[in-house]
């Protein structure tokens, strides 16, 4: 089984509905394709306790990786750092390499004529207050380190949530972790649409195809376009230890799922994917 | 404070970023702007145990509502209901209106020749076995009714994952229930846009202004076009009572962070919402 991974996203506007919940869809995506199994995404306010009995809860389900983003700048509400040490029982503290981290960046600002001098102001300072213990990661994009801890078997990163900085310092510092993680384990995906029956209908053909395919697992997503014209997206995926087992796995469910479905009238149509498989 | 709730949604297509949750987004935004507060977003995977076991830590969490999305249909893969039934310690089992409800859509199919014959296959009926003591409310959209439960003082609704399906029963069943929950309470929200100052040097005013006010949250949303030009939506939220509170309130702190940010030398913009304040 692929290593788990939990994400954990920090933001009051992810629950009050102000912004749509990107990095999670990102991460994920990123996660899967890398040979991980991501098992929970939890989203939690800004607020230290909130946070804090939210790691506990993760922790104890003893995932190889924790990823959270959000909440890492200089503002008041950025309390992600305060909620991962109390999480963990420690302190934080300014953690020297961080501090340099964010005097580099400053000094870069002055250079562009953004500010007049570096100051390290108390906001400042606060991005480079890690919980003890942990490892800055160098935001090549923004201001805040992102942060690195080993706390037991588990890696636990803190991302900045400015999609752009977690993108960067995902691809960066984190992808390389997961990978080695993952070993040669490859998620392989492919989609086929089955148009012209209902997804009632489907349901004992998929239940049958999965019986005689445990490692696919195949989801079908209706999106009718009006009742009169049922298109049934059936999607199918696996990980395994490599890529080419992974497409053999899920060229095999394909081609029978095909034919049952066409067997009981259906017409079926590949995406572009399918043609690799 | 106004009423707690916790959004449960159930795909792995959402755990392996094939769909992006926008479920979860609409869900928000309407709990919120119907007055109530949303706690936690929580993810699974098709999969009755997680389903059960979050549910139960839910559960400890004593939220008003519980809404669930996603895992109503007809295939293997849809388990929310046993999960829940799980969840609570009582089985799943056919239920007469459900089963009507479903009858009634198929016919209505029939009518309109998608299918020849009414026949309830075991995958239609596995859409009317809810948890003991559920209540189904009937989905104008699609096939699968909702599912509502009320467990102690905790009212949990399972809402299908088909945005149509899940936003007509919602506005339809569930909204008005919350409102009634929280009677008048009002959210209200307004930004303000600060330019040319940096998010380090605006989070000791925003701090100020979370004292002075303090039922109004503050937020900052950094989303800088290049580094040359710094650029800062801030976001004043508030739940009252009522309306005039709430405007009253928000009014206030925005008048107070807009001269604090032009006295440090930022220029500031507003938004449209921000003059009905």
């Amino acid at each position: 089984m692929s290593a788990p991974v939990e994400i954990i996203c920090v933001g009051t506007e992810l629950l009050i509905g102000k912004t749509l919940n990107t990095n999670a869809y990102w991460l994920a995506k990123r996660i899967t394709t890398l040979g991980l199994n991501v098992r929970r995404v939890t989203v939690t306010a800004d607020d230290i306790d909130e946070i804090s009995d939210m790691l506990q809860e993760v922790i104890q389900r003893k995932p190889h990786f924790i990823i959270t983003t959000g909440g890492l700048g200089p503002t008041f509400d950025d309390k992600t750092l305060e909620g991962i040490a109390k999480g963990l029982n420690c302190k934080v503290k300014i953690n020297d390499a961080a501090l340099k981290m964010i005097k580099k960046t400053y000094s870069k600002y002055m250079e562009e004529k953004l500010i007049d001098k570096v100051e390290l102001t108390p906001p400042r300072v606060k991005m480079a207050k890690l919980p003890e213990g942990a490892k800055p990661l160098p935001n090549p994009v923004g201001t805040a380190p992102a942060v690195l801890i080993e706390h037991k078997s588990i890696t636990i990163v803190a991302l900045p949530g400015v999609p752009s900085e977690m993108e960067a310092i995902f691809d960066e510092f984190v992808a390389p972790l997961l990978k080695k993680a993952a070993g040669n384990a490859t998620f392989f995906e492919t989609s086929l649409y089955a148009l012209g029956i209902m997804e009632s209908v489907i349901a004992p053909l998929i239940d049958q195809v999965m019986h005689d395919n445990p490692y696919v697992y195949i989801k079908s997503h209706p999106s009718r376009e009006g009742e009169q014209k049922p298109r049934l997206e059936l999607h199918l995926t696996t990980t395994a230890k490599d890529l080419k087992l992974a497409k053999n796995r899920v060229g095999k469910a394909l081609i029978e799922i095909t034919e049952l479905v066409q067997q009981k009238g259906g017409k079926t149509m590949s995406s572009g994917k399918v043609k690799e498989a």
